[in-house]
């Protein structure tokens, strides 16, 4: 994992991204605890290749993390404590949210 | 193109989804201007899908613009105002982005 103020240093393509979109219920709720730990598990995984998330004054959050292959986004979806906070994102965190799994085929920056 | 409270109401994949993360530099230069004109001017094309935009208090924003294929990206891309806004993007409005095109290949949600 490599990044620098915000922007995941990914390798080039082809690789997976995660396009995880969400408005949050109101409150916190053990959310920013979640989160953070979230990121730490999730970025300790095998095929793990960075994250980027952001999340506006209007609720909106776009978070998206990236992998190697579906294999890996695969195993990190059944990890326990991922399994669990899953669990609570649909009962208690997110008023709605949208999961999208994409294959990068090409990418270009200002780099 | 059809949204709620912020998350694209996309179709079933696959479909196409651009990815565009972004650190802005410092003063607004006209950027909220353009941005909003590039939205509007977006959502019109042929094959636009739908759109999602989040800026945190970091300065990191990503967003996700969703296409029916690549060759309706390849005309947004062309489009002569869109080219004009993407020279502005290189050479004032941001400090670093990155650019990544992927195929959305399956996708679920809350609702």
């Amino acid at each position: 994992m490599s990044t620098s103020a915000g922007l995941a240093r990914t390798p080039a393509p082809p690789y997976y991204a995660v396009i995880f979109t969400s408005r949050r219920t109101e409150g916190d709720h053990g959310y920013g605890a979640m989160a953070d730990r979230m990121v730490e598990l999730g970025s300790g995984c095998d095929g793990f290749l960075g994250i980027e998330s952001a999340r506006g004054p209007d609720g909106l959050g776009i978070t998206v993390s990236y992998w190697r292959d579906e294999a890996s986004i695969a195993a990190w979806k059944r990890d326990a404590e991922h399994l669990k906070a899953q669990r609570g994102g649909q009962q208690t965190w997110y008023a709605d949210y949208e999961v999208r799994v994409a294959k990068v085929e090409r990418a270009y920056g200002k780099r």
